[in-house]
């Protein structure tokens, strides 16, 4: 057997060493475009910033290691611009010398990944533009900064890779202005999270620029001079010696289209559990194909080098014969931006209104260890099904734990945990590394009481949209007045707890309470407190003020 | 509705609010013998040590606090010194004016806990002789420290406690000893795992005597100078102006017994799943009772805290008519010991086997991040059940990422993993939290290809038990020269991974074959090859050399 593998970075050299290791007589060529192969694209702005020294840390393996230890032959500076999927061949070219040869295959897996897109604006090809795909890139991106002693950056696309790099050079000294056509920085996210994600921007003086478009970059042959930023009328203009395009990535499809494979609803290779495409001996894996989600069953495309290394590995077993088979993605992720952990799986509250779910949805705000041990804020978004009780998806966002506490959550998730579930979980507890009663256990126990009905919750966008809809609610804050000296609701009135059950009398009991104060828990006291003296309708508010200043950030933002 | 609590410290103060939220009526009374309550007694070490500044921040809440609260009478400083159950009525005795009183109840919350075992030996109550169970101890030891402006101590004990107090101590600047009866450190954890943390403790200049036994505490009235260690025949006196007794808890049973309720088989109170005692109206959580391990379903006693607060909770709700049910442990722990994550969760090798199941181990030591943003070897033992593919349980010992493996992979069992099933839970990769693969993946990863027989694992004890006796086995080293400079496996051939194919015609093909290499995945290329050479049996050798190692160091001590 001939196993031709097109791309080398993460899911072809996967799919290439499961082969080996199942199959010890196959054939099996991988080729690749570039200088690089089976290197960490996601590690890439540490070695711009400086976290990291050398390229070579990023790219341990080469074509010798490969063949030594696998017996695969990986032949880099090649490009395959041709497949005939009748006679099975591809057509390669030798990028060195320009010359082309063919080349059987029996099975071919098509290891493309995603090219980074880049907007046809004026100005996109000058010297000093940049985009962070590659090894090259990166290289490019330090001599760039060394050699030009670059000392401002604008960054356009504030995903995943352009806060990386926002971070990375800030840590070398380099003023950073991100620009952002969506109105948050972490667009994946829901608002109310992202707009946490701003302010920590904010907090390290990253000049953010949301809700703006680039019309055009500026400079000349010697370089960029700035990057043209708002509309054309009245615009300005943001100095810059260096630009990173990073708005987003888009599949290879040149070879699939080609070989007339479907492509998928979300533009990417239209694959089965074991990564075949429509066509007979054709398979696609990693950033190139498509994946489904393992909540809805709906195709999914979230490029990460995670999923890909599995669908590498899933593919090299089912080719040699093994039953592998992908079980599909939470979207899992996470981003360190600054001080803050930024995460997340499964479904955001939009995407799963959008799925038809009728959700209950908590703000935990805890810190992720006692507070005497040094423990900080980490906020744990949660979302679930009214119906089923289950737990669709989670987004946490704080300085430690918020990787673990998602792993924990995204595990929970996948074997269907209901939310009662997560009160039950034996975690390892010492105040050096969790609460007593983890933030998990918070957000389960929260989310369970509120679909159970004994202690609802009402997130800032529905208070805000039932006022606005002329339904007449009451919002008691029930904090100390210094407390509430830090910010209110608006419109709310002032029933400390302390007094709350001799002045319950001020509220009327036919009229919809929502309780609140600084992060939700004084808030489900007073809760309780009302319910137990017969009001009918009493709502907490989720996450508190904390949280409703968080929504309102984002509000403002939105409507500006 | 009457509800008597006995003890308030986590599952006490648990209890009685769970109790209140679910019944604004209830007259619900918490009595404590001591002065402090709902304290953080994990806490305690770190107040020791001066990471936490006043032990006010381990006990945030007081008796007016739930009052105002919760509306529950805490009455502190009040023992409960009799129980009639036919009466139902408590005796309690106000220690500061020695009167007593009776309490009639109509539910009573045993929360009695447990108190520190203090050996019968000589010199025990000596000035500078301490436990660590409340604030009072911790207070006394940190007063004790200053004012004597302590040099040397003496820990006896090396479970929890005495680690984190070792810990703390040292940190302080004192020279501390640890004297522990069994062969290891952590003697819950498995010999092999224990070892590390043995390294640890002597790495941080810690005198650690293992197998060792107190004779005597030696020392006057104005305080302890020593502690005589070994028989007392050659034994020597370790000098010592400080001595922690860490050498376990026992549960307070005197009311239980007096109440007739059943004793369990661990020791502790025998309770329902939601707290119940065989006596009616008598409810017995946290340490004090008893709990059930999740896998076995067997009766189980692990005092923490994390357990004492769900015990507390369900029984609370139990009490006022609640459906809530404990659901098991699984005896989930973590200890920081130095730069050192020590934790563990489910069964243990050694308990599997005491168990009865025929169980597959793996060591998989991979970083817990990339080595390129700095990423520590975390160690993760993982044990499996052979028959059914289910992971029993897992230990990790890492710089970081232990808990979050360690709470992933309890997860996980608490859903009945296959390890099949690990390499397909979609974690949050990104290079400053995790590797592409997470260790979580590769340790299902490879007790998968154990299990269905791909790739076989043997441990370092059980190639050392079928080496005694007298099987013939081929153990082959598959490192570089270099590597295998560093230590060897007894017994073994060189042969490297390069020269394998070329030279397997000197491996006997009909006798077992172990191969090697530093942590494994050499080992494992090895195995691979081997095998598609036609080797019967070929098994790789788990964790490699630094396992065998670190088996061997723990060898080396028990036979001493």
């Amino acid at each position: 057997m001939k196993i031709v593998v097109v791309g080398s970075v993460a899911a072809g050299t996967s799919a290439a060493a499961k082969a080996r290791r199942n199959d010890e007589s196959a054939r099996i060529t991988v080729y690749e475009r570039d200088h690089d192969i089976s290197y960490s694209g996601c590690g890439l702005p540490y070695f711009v910033g400086g976290e990291v020294e050398t390229i070579d840390e990023l790219t341990p393996r080469d074509a010798a290691w490969f063949k030594a230890r696998y017996d695969v032959e990986v032949r880099t500076g090649h490009e395959v611009t041709d497949v005939d999927v009748t006679t099975r061949t591809v057509t390669v070219r030798d990028l060195a010398t320009g010359s082309t040869f063919e080349d059987p295959y029996d099975e071919l897996v098509l290891a493309t990944g995603v090219r980074s897109v880049v907007p046809p604006l004026a100005g996109v090809d000058l010297p000093g533009v940049f985009t962070v795909r590659s090894p090259s890139d990166a290289r490019a991106i330090r001599g760039w900064i060394e050699q030009r002693k670059a000392r401002r950056a604008v960054v356009v696309g504030a995903g995943y890779i352009g806060l990386e790099m926002t971070e990375q050079l800030t840590e070398r000294g380099i003023a950073v202005t991100v620009v952002e056509a969506l109105e948050h920085a972490m667009p994946r996210m829901d608002a109310d999270m992202s707009a946490r994600v701003d302010a920590e921007l904010r907090r390290n003086d990253v000049d953010l620029r949301l809700a703006t478009r680039v019309s055009a970059i500026e400079g000349d042959h010697d370089g960029v001079t700035g990057v043209r930023v708002g509309s054309p009328e009245d615009g300005e203009t943001v100095a810059a010696d260096l630009v990173i395009m990073s708005v987003g990535v888009r599949p290879n499809l040149e070879l699939a289209t080609q070989a007339g494979v479907t492509i998928g609803p979300t533009h990417a290779i239209a694959v089965d559990r074991q990564g075949r495409t429509d066509v007979p001996h054709v398979w696609a894996v990693g950033d190139v194909a498509e994946s489904f989600n393992l909540i809805t069953g709906e195709p999914a495309w979230v490029p990460l080098g995670s999923t890909a290394n599995k669908m590498g590995r899933i593919t090299g077993d089912a080719i040699t014969g093994g039953t592998l088979e992908h079980r599909g993605i939470l979207g899992t992720s996470i981003v360190r931006v600054f001080d803050l952990g930024v995460a997340q799986t499964g479904l955001t509250e939009d995407q799963a209104r959008a799925a038809g779910y009728d959700v209950e949805v908590l703000h935990n705000i805890k810190p992720d260890r006692p507070e005497y041990l040094g423990g900080k804020p980490l906020v744990i978004k949660a979302v679930a099904d009214r119906a089923t009780g289950r737990l669709l998806g989670a987004q946490a966002i704080g300085a430690s734990g918020a990787d673990k506490r998602i792993d924990v959550l995204a595990t929970a998730i996948t074997y269907g945990a209901d939310v009662a579930d997560l009160f039950h979980l034996d975690l390892a507890y010492s105040p050096t590394y969790a609460t007593t009663k983890d933030p998990v256990h918070y957000t389960g126990m929260a989310l369970d009481n509120a679909i159970r009905g004994t202690a609802p919750l009402i997130t800032p966008a529905e208070l805000d949209r039932r006022r606005a809809d002329g339904e007449k609610i009451q919002v008691v804050d029930v904090r100390s007045a210094k407390d509430r000296a830090k910010g209110v609701v608006a419109g709310s009135v002032h029933l400390p707890l302390k007094e709350l059950r001799a002045r319950a009398g001020e509220l009327d009991r036919d009229v919809l309470v929502v309780t609140y104060c600084n992060k939700g828990v004084t808030g489900n006291a007073g809760q309780n407190l009302l319910r137990n003296l017969g009001f009918a309708q009493v709502y907490n508010l989720s996450g508190g003020n904390q949280n409703y200043q968080a929504w309102a950030a984002a509000q403002r933002l939105g409507r500006s």
